[in-house]
């Protein structure tokens, strides 16, 4: 009989949520520890209620001004954005503010493996690209005829793809010891 | 004339801002990038006004599931708490959660550097505790006859006084070089 090909691929899951299940199988086998940040909210009014917990009633959203995730692997400093697009053919760079790319700069720096994954929901891919060649395509489109957007063609070059498998739901980690590996050679 | 003595001690500053302010310092200066992180909020309800930012109109604070502080130094991992009393002679060991301890525990297994940060407000002193000693203090509450808070006079032994000065106005990364030197002696 013809033996079907087990699919892991998203069920209608976002990056997020993929990602989060990802990092509790690795805090939970004692990989990594590795966690979503809260995202930053300005708390303008709070009511006290007798006997019920506090309720924010007036909060806006504010600017991260860092990146998504972060934490420690193998003894080495993590840091990365999640991005999706519905794009098919290419990742457009506005989808990235100047300070998260700064942020990522500085802890590259310092010494962090820094990188960003992407996700193109339409096609269900998902890539790591790692920080320097993500700050290369990010320069680059500052110069004269420089492209706005990645194509989908270069970031199949540029980054490593990630396929998806039953637990973790996105084994990120195996790509982060091939970064690890190529700095130290 | 007789030279008086700069004081730089707090004034009526939170610990958090003066952490705060401290790490913009390092950032600025490329020392380190250690944020905080923001306050995890469960968004129930969104208001979206026309022309006017997204407001936020019922939320309530989750529990937090690290802690408060974390990031890169001379390609360590840093992971730390803060916590503040207005005890005089001790510090209540339940100021913590045991999942603090329990992410403590895991960041400093992968090899990140983690410690606690108290500050006796009313004595206006503030001490540094490295996680293996916090650890130990946490571990004996549970024996028989065990202290439910860490007395001031072992604070003094175990941790690192931390003085305050203009800038940055608290200077703990000194501290922390002592614990990486230790570390790799
Ligand atoms: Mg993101
Ligand atoms: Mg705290």
């Amino acid at each position: 009989p013809k033996k079907k090909k087990v699919s892991y691929s998203n069920r209608g899951m976002t990056l997020e949520e993929d990602l989060n299940a990802t990092n509790d199988y690795y805090l939970l086998r004692k990989q990594a520890v590795i966690h979503k940040k809260p995202i930053p909210i300005q708390v303008v009014n709070v009511d006290y209620p007798r006997r019920s917990a506090a309720k924010i009633t007036e909060a806006y959203y504010k600017r991260a001004s860092t990146t998504d995730y972060n934490g420690i692997y193998k003894g080495h400093y993590i840091d990365f954005e999640a991005k999706e697009t519905r794009n098919k053919t290419s990742f457009p760079l506005k989808n990235f503010h100047d300070h998260q790319l700064t942020h990522m700069k500085m802890c590259h720096e310092h010494g962090g493996v820094c990188f960003v994954i992407i996700r193109f929901s339409t096609l269900n891919r998902v890539f790591l690209l790692n920080f320097p060649l993500l700050y290369k395509w990010w320069n680059q489109q500052f110069e004269e005829k420089g492209k706005k957007s990645i194509p989908l063609k270069e970031i199949e070059t540029d980054a490593f793809e990630i396929n998806y498998s039953l637990s973790p739901r996105l084994p990120y980690l195996k790509i982060v010891d091939q970064l690890i590996s190529e700095r130290n050679a």
